[in-house]
């Protein structure tokens, strides 16, 4: 199978999705010519805000292969990632994000992710949710800890 | 209790998270006075990168109180949240983010966060992970699907 048939399955699991209720998005992940992970948007039907069809992929890839690294594998998702599943897939170290609808073609479908990433660009005081920072001296002794602990893994 | 006293249970968290193999890094989410959702970084003992404190605190408040949405609720984490859970607080439209490391201690702590800050407000020709696009017709038939459904839930 080559991108463009990857890509039409993570549609196809979009299709599914709202047939079952869920958001139209879905997603796949391939490492090695082999689909890893499916994932659809799950949010109303999981009450889960970050059921998106890339997490939910993301996730269920990790199971397959038990570890918390996809280096080597490409996502594929029906619609562009929003910001948080654009970040999840650099924290699962994919190697390359293909994707058919445009982050424009999902705003005028309803949904806020132009929003979150217009949001996010913005200086933190300009922002819609506020952010408040408050020091503790406990967090010296936590990263104290985290420094000191010899077997610590890496992510 | 306070802002401070919710914010030194996620720190509390945070270490109880080291103690256990886990990220240094706790969240809490409260709502009308009420905890009403704990996590902790699980990246690695899950297998799951989308196992931020943050994520998983959402997701089990969203299960307590059985809705995809916190409106009403402030996230407490121990750290500054990383865009993926920055975006996941937006989606969950929690009303206040309240946290005690800064982006600059996780980074000297080793992590990633400010680094895929930085990635993701490059122009995306520059990024580490190439993102493409393939337009598929099926997307149309998607987004026609989905303006059709009348039952269809907002979120």
């Amino acid at each position: 199978m080559d991108d463009r048939q990857y890509l039409s399955e993570a549609v196809t699991l979009a299709q599914e999705s709202v047939e079952n209720g869920g958001g139209p998005f879905g997603s796949l992940i391939v490492r090695d010519g082999e689909i890893i992970g499916r994932g659809c948007n799950c949010v109303t039907g999981d009450n889960d805000p970050t059921a998106h069809a890339e997490i939910v992929a993301i996730r269920a890839a990790c199971q397959t292969i038990e570890h918390f690294s996809l280096k080597g594998s490409t996502i594929y998702a029906s619609c562009e990632p929003c910001p948080m599943c654009l970040a999840a897939a650099y924290w699962a170290r994919v190697d390359r994000i293909v994707y058919a609808a445009s982050a424009e073609q999902i705003a005028a479908a309803g949904f806020d992710d132009v929003v979150i990433e217009q949001e996010m660009a913005l200086p933190v005081a300009q922002r819609s949710i506020p952010m408040e920072r408050i020091t503790l001296e406990s967090v010296e002794k936590l990263f104290s800890m985290w420094d000191q602990k010899e077997d610590k893994i890496h992510y």
